[in-house]
């Protein structure tokens, strides 16, 4: 083997891995988040990682982040090219749009699905952006409408799930894109599309950037541009928003729709603690996708680290696969961009590097088959339980399990008939023991 | 919208999905084979989807079946080819040796872990062949050397985890590389490597067509190619299998330590109920990795279906990453590929559409923050609860709930003071209950 060469393997940017240690953290993470879900009756779906391009690109502008697949011989030329045109998602609001029209008819209405998977997108990896990431997301689909409870039921959810994991403070932002489009339709500016990408510009390059942008590509005047801007300093923390939009003296029949829908919301949240909801009238969310209401968390101390919430409702998004109405809502948590900050600040205390309660020690050969049975009996009874790999002195063994974390050394009878014992390495105590009875 | 070009999405062939009533088994499989690796002290690993392609190609013999990544935009010439050279893993032992050479100073010894992901092979789907699917691994690796107690351990930890899915009979066959490779040499042929392949199309191809290519590509001559054949019809349940090899009179040094490893692996596993393991001389394996114990499960009544089980000993996998020897061993369910199989054959009962334990009635708007409370305090007592969506016929809300197999609907009191009560859907009974104590 020395003559071959050594093929040393470095991490590829962009897609993290974990340590047993940290791992066994965010399984527990994903536990819990998992169980949040659930207790809202929102229920468990899959879609595959890959879905046809046409469908990844029905709204057309993400498309400088999506993996296509090749097959290696295609490469090298040799043809079949039928997976040519399969992606890998780019998030998990677009599958389950798709997931849902095309199962239309074996589904229950209104559908609420819990999604928890890795999506990827070609990106330049930076802090906080990852090629490869878990998201865990929470939809509602209905045909025709859905009722904008589910509006206000989402981000409470993510309260409750969020609060679970000991995160620095951060603070959901609604908002609700009708209120953006009436107030510039009101304004009497004919483009609003092209007003709510420069506003969601604004925390990057401030108010005088997305001024200029108003006036010089939107077409703006001084005056329209100003009073867009007002209304994204808007930022309440409960229904008091509506009146400060009012204030701003502008009005159309999609702003009122949209206030009222904002409105409707955050007084259904107004229970949550002071600041874990807020309006924020500057966020528009960048897809295109998003019909009415949007959200966006970021974490108090560090918003320019990027959203680590984000969703809203997509009224026409599932509609594209199927010939009728089809709205959505939905909100994601971006997991690994949570964790992955909170293990570089430091903040996750390593979990155990395995999950072993006891491990069963083998002082000689000959004492295997009573170690083993031994094992078999603790793990017929719940007990994570390693029965040691090979007999060997005591003392190695034992300091196996302390390497390892394990808490309790078993050490079965010399010969039959004798006791058990059980040493627990935290206290050192060493005690008498019955494999049918003993709990760690 | 009814003027857009509607785009029916159409299954991806090879991508598996499942409706919400089979996901929901399918979860609980992969908690129940979670829970049994754990239970025997294995920690949990999980590697990005991706490795090098030099890594993945270690090997050198999958090429064919990998997918590689591409980003959209350079399939459009647009340039930045930093992704080049990346692909989706094919299997998850390739990835986890990777792991642990690039670990390897974090990591303690032996290194026991499991990893249950999706991995991917570009090949022709097929029935039981799928192009995206999940694999259950559990492996142990140490350096220098890994004690065969684990090659025992590992077909035992499956059979306790297969025994708990109710599934048609299957059995572990084990064999040795060693064996077949000692047992080639001792007949003096110089390329056990062709033999080995041959001899691995024998279910496939039959006996003469295994004979044919021995002689005619391999250079057999018709004695060899016949002793060859009689090995791999040896299938014994239990270490009678190291007698009939034995008379069969050929003889190597190689071949002596393997009959020694099968025969302590077999004897390890005496214990399990007959014929659910079995020595079976024919099981090679085709991946070039394996370098003593290889294990295969199938069907009893479906063996043509492939393989459900695969795994063995690699003994110079991981080294080939790190410049020092790093010995392992493992196992894989192929969870999909059983999965698929139980389901269309109608074996899996579907589970529930969601897991709402309870659905709020709201009889009327004026009542809804009432039901709210009630939700959240049925939620925190640990009872998965939907509120009902809207104010609306309590008829309704309870053909809502009958409808997605939700067992109870609760009805808060119609003003604040008098009972709850709740409905049990199953006997139709209703009776007042509190929300502070009651149980499903």
């Amino acid at each position: 083997m020395s003559d071959q060469r050594v093929l040393r393997p470095t991490p590829i940017s962009g897609f993290p891995e974990w340590s047993p240690e940290i791992r066994s953290v965010e399984q527990s993470w994903l536990d819990h988040i998992r169980t949040g879900f659930e207790r809202y009756g929102f229920a468990s779906v899959e879609t595959p990682s890959v879905e046809a391009l046409d469908v990844l690109m029905a709204k057309g502008e993400t498309s400088q982040e999506v993996y296509t697949l090749h097959r290696l011989q295609e490469d090298a030329g040799a043809g079949d090219s039928s997976d040519a045109r399969l992606g890998l998602h780019f998030d998990l609001t677009v599958p389950f749009a798709r997931y849902v029209a095309q199962h239309f008819n074996e589904l229950s209405f209104p559908f609420k699905r819990y999604q928890m998977q890795r999506v990827w997108r070609g990106e330049r990896p930076q802090e906080g952006r990852f090629r490869e990431f878990t998201q865990c997301d929470v939809d509602v689909i209905n045909p025709d409408q859905v009722p904008l409870h589910f509006d206000a039921e989402l981000p409470r959810i993510v309260h409750e799930v969020l609060s679970g994991l000991d995160l620095p403070s951060w603070t959901i932002s609604v908002n609700n894109r009708k209120v953006l489009q009436g107030f510039y339709e009101g304004l009497g500016i004919g483009d609003p599309i092209t007003v709510i990408r420069a506003v969601d510009k604004l925390h990057k390059i401030g108010a005088e950037g997305v001024r200029e942008i108003l006036v010089e590509e939107a077409g703006l005047d001084s005056e329209q541009a100003s009073a867009c801007l007002r209304l994204a300093e808007v930022k309440s923390a409960g229904t008091a928003v509506v009146t400060e939009v009012k204030r701003l003296g502008v009005h159309s029949a999609l702003l009122e729709e949209g206030l009222e829908e904002l409105g409707f919301v955050l007084d259904s949240l107004a229970d949550l603690p002071g600041g874990s909801v807020m309006a924020d009238l500057s966020v528009a969310r960048g897809l295109d996708y998003y019909t009415g209401t949007v959200y966006e968390a970021a974490f108090d101390d560090d918003p320019g680290y990027g959203s680590i919430v984000a969703g809203g409702r997509y009224d026409d998004l599932a509609g594209q696969f199927i010939r009728r109405r089809l709205p959505g809502v939905g909100i994601s948590i971006g997991l690994t961009r949570i964790f992955a900050k909170m293990v570089a600040e430091g903040r996750i205390a390593p979990g155990r590097s395995c999950p072993t309660d006891v491990l069963v020690a083998v002082p000689s050969a000959e004492r295997r088959a009573e170690a083993l049975r031994t094992g078999a009996e603790l793990r017929g009874r719940g007990i994570n339980t390693e029965v040691f790999h090979q007999a060997a002195k005591v003392g190695k063994q034992i300091q196996y399990a302390s390497r390892k974390g394990i808490p309790y050394v078993w050490f079965p009878p010399f010969e039959d008939g004798k006791d058990h014992e059980v040493k627990d390495l935290g206290s050192g105590e060493q005690t008498t023991a019955d494999p049918a009875s003993w709990r760690p």
